[in-house]
């Protein structure tokens, strides 16, 4: 392990995080909230020193970088900037509890959205603004950033790849420019023309500034804190559309910007994944609709409003929510909505979940080994928008199915015991639903977790679980396992 | 395909329908149930008759036999099986619609023991004992006993090996003895001998000789279907201890049996998938002993019995109940008996679901992908009791898995379809544990469809789902897609 490198990554991330926090403490001193500026100035004053402390420690650091670096890299920078990230919440008496501060933060940073706080809208405006940027600086990748802000020599292309690897969401990452730091800048100068855009269209719709910022950032990082108790709910119908329509813009593979940039727009169309995304969110819309209509659950405007956000909520995992989808809406249609939890947005997007392409991509390797069956000798090759796809890649995807499968179950067992030993009031429906959500970083669950409803009730155990589980389910697991293996913490 | 070979397989196992149904036959004659009788001698003579005619047109059939062969020959005589084997519900009156006895019969021959029957005791006698007898059949393959009976000629050792391979669980079929032919005869006597066995200790404990046979029946098969409508709830402790320990025994490789006979116990010791059987199963047994006790559910003795009973009956998807888990006991023991349910038993036993040993390899395929991460030049092999596990083999388990998780949340979509279709009572807890519990060929489900209820309510799309689940379950998937697939159907 190459420590001075990993220092120094720490070092800078922590430095952005201290940056970031300027914001956030200017809106709590225009707001005149003391002791949010008491917070936001601690956290600051820890981040930095710890920035700065690390940045003299790690001079000189080799430049020996592989993947296994590159993960480490990233897991570890996470769990620093969750546990500087929350310190504002504590100091500030906002979230009092250092396990419930962390699990928010934890929650911002990786866009899953699921709360601890029974009344968002009491919060204060400083560190309301915080946890929403939280999901727009989680949603892209914070590492992304750095490496598309810092200068970078030639001799390092290999660990920007290495990072960007371990960091961007999805079974493979392109390379959209020669070098890898341009792919960086690309990418968050569509996150960030994007998200501009969601901001005016929100304004436009005479939401006011503040709530559209935080919105405009739950949006973007598909996230789901709102400002509200009540999520979208009250907000207009204009509103929910202009959302709905960002979400699902949100949730694509942000190639394929630049891909229309570059006026490749065949390229765009025969992308696969693009195809199933805009299938899959049409498809189920249109089922939960007559399904609506027919249980005579709302009108026909109404129907096709709230079943397309609903769906676009889900399948990009932002899980902002417009209808109570778990008391008011018909089997069917909460079962489409469980499917879609699992199903999650594109590859390169903010979106969590398995992802589009990793779903394609079982399919085929199961359609595959039936046609092995049925001529041993032809060994085939697995297709994705019409290029053959490395059987690394699938090997990959499988064992990430498995981890993915096998850790929810270990967390479901982890939480069910939690909550015997506490005697919790939680049963089944919340226990399976927390762990389903927060993997897949999607926010609400069902039952007592319902989307009117909140995560405080859950144990310490079971918190540090779902905490374990939203980072394990945003950097896609194997960040995570990696600082677990002894191995990782060799020299050499 | 070799057309002429699959029809002389479908008439053979015709033909041993045809023999099973004798027994049936005296039962009905003995207890004077006239319709029972008429109902067997219809189904005896369409068996029969469709049986010689195959025969007479499949003279001179070819010897070209591979697995795609094997695998359709397995489907498609499965499907005959189950056609013929309903036809004594229907003409008998016992279960006058077509479809529920198609259902009860594929819930028979699959192991799976879910019903459509509200109260088992009213059936007649005849009835009874052919529904467990198909457990019986069923459980260890009815190709596999074909081929232990019938020479075959040194050539034909090609066939026997797929077939063997497609009918029989787990991912990996082993050579017991250097021929395939004396395999299946070993697996046979061995479980001739556990079922007469534990019919003996049946009758010991007070069991009605009828009883004893069928759940003798019930517990080879690890099938579930009981002559009584509470399941064994209401027999004695001592009954219960015996079916908990057989059970058991079913549950485990039937080869370990074989090497036993051999003195080679130290191979048995060796085997990591009884290990992780045996570890799982007191493990759970204890966790859940643990929270009865916590939660005054029962006392000591009690707790200790049910909870062995319920565990070793899910694992080994039996789906026998001694207790009412589903109301009385807590969520974390729920939640335990859920994970077992898609756990399974062990490859080469007679139980359902993935399969211990394909859990571990999953385990360890995750595992290798994090130590290649690490060291990416170092390719690692798997292995398994020490031994190495072929890639081929690793790759099957990652595309059963695969297709055993998307065909899950396929037929969980049909289902809730069918069910907003029709406006039935069942919600996401019936719909999603009905597939679970079809496909791991377990029997009862969760909420309306409980261990004290039955799946008659269910619609005939619904109930034609859980048939091809039920047939996907106990074949290990393939064999069933590989019949819907045009290339199987060529010639050549």
């Amino acid at each position: 392990m190459n420590y001075k490198m990993l220092g120094r990554f720490i070092s800078m991330i922590l430095a952005i995080e201290t940056a970031s926090m300027i914001p956030a403490l200017l809106i709590s001193l225009f707001c005149r909230e003391s002791r949010p500026v008491i917070g936001f100035l601690v956290a600051m004053a820890a981040a930095g020193v710890a920035s700065a402390l690390l940045y003299l420690l790690t001079r000189g650091a080799g430049t020996d970088f592989y993947a296994r670096e590159g993960m480490v890299c990233v897991g570890v920078s996470w769990i620093a900037l969750c546990l500087f990230g929350c310190i504002p919440f504590v100091v500030s008496g906002a979230i009092p509890h250092f396990i419930d501060a962390l699990f928010e933060t934890v929650s911002g940073f990786t866009t899953t959205g699921s709360t601890i706080v029974p009344s968002p809208s009491s919060l204060p405006k400083g560190i309301l603004y915080w946890r929403s940027f939280s999901h727009w600086l989680g949603g892209m990748g914070v590492l992304v950033f750095l490496l598309a802000l810092v200068p970078v020599s030639g001799r390092n292309e290999g660990y920007t790849l290495h990072i960007l690897r371990a960091e961007s969401s999805g079974p493979s990452v392109g390379k959209l420019v020669p070098k890898m730091r341009q792919t960086a800048t690309v990418l968050y100068l569509t996150y960030i023309a994007l998200t501009i855009l969601n901001f005016i269209f929100l304004l436009c719709g005479g939401m006011s500034p503040f709530d559209s910022v935080c919105t405009a950032f739950g949006t973007a990082g598909t996230g789901g804190f709102g400002t509200r108790d009540t999520s979208i709910m009250d907000f207009s119908p204009y509103i929910q559309i202009v959302c709905t329509v960002f979400m699902f813009l949100f949730g694509i593979n942000f190639s394929m910007y630049y891909l229309i940039l570059l006026k490749r727009v065949r390229s765009v169309f025969r992308d696969e994944e693009l195809r199933f995304y805009v299938l899959t969110v049409f498809g189920s819309a249109g089922l939960i609709i007559w399904n609506l209509l027919r249980n005579n659950v709302y009108g026909i405007g109404d129907s096709i409003r709230h079943a397309f956000f609903q769906v676009v909520s889900i399948i990009t995992t932002t899980g902002f929510s417009t209808a109570n989808f778990e008391n008011d809406w018909p089997a069917f249609s909460q079962a489409i909505l469980v499917i879609l939890m699992a199903v999650g947005a594109c590859a390169g997007s903010t979106g969590g979940g398995l992802k589009c392409s990793r779903v394609i991509m079982l399919f085929k390797i199961m359609k595959r080994n039936v046609g092995e069956v049925m001529h041993p000798q032809k060994v085939k090759t697995v297709r994705l928008s019409g290029k053959p796809v490395p059987e690394k890649i699938l090997a990959n995807t499988n064992a990430y199915f498995a981890a993915y499968i096998l850790l929810m179950v270990a967390s479901f067992f982890l939480v069910s015991f939690d909550s015997f030993l506490l005697g919790s009031p939680f049963g089944f429906t919340e226990n399976s639903t927390a762990v389903l959500s927060c993997f897949n970083n999607i926010g609400p669950g069902l039952g007592k977790i319902g989307p009117s409803s909140n995560f405080s009730q859950f144990g310490i155990l079971s918190k540090c679980v779902l905490i374990m589980d939203m980072l394990a389910g945003r950097l896609e697991i194997f960040p995570i396992i990696v600082l677990f293996s002894r191995k990782s913490w060799q020299r050499g």
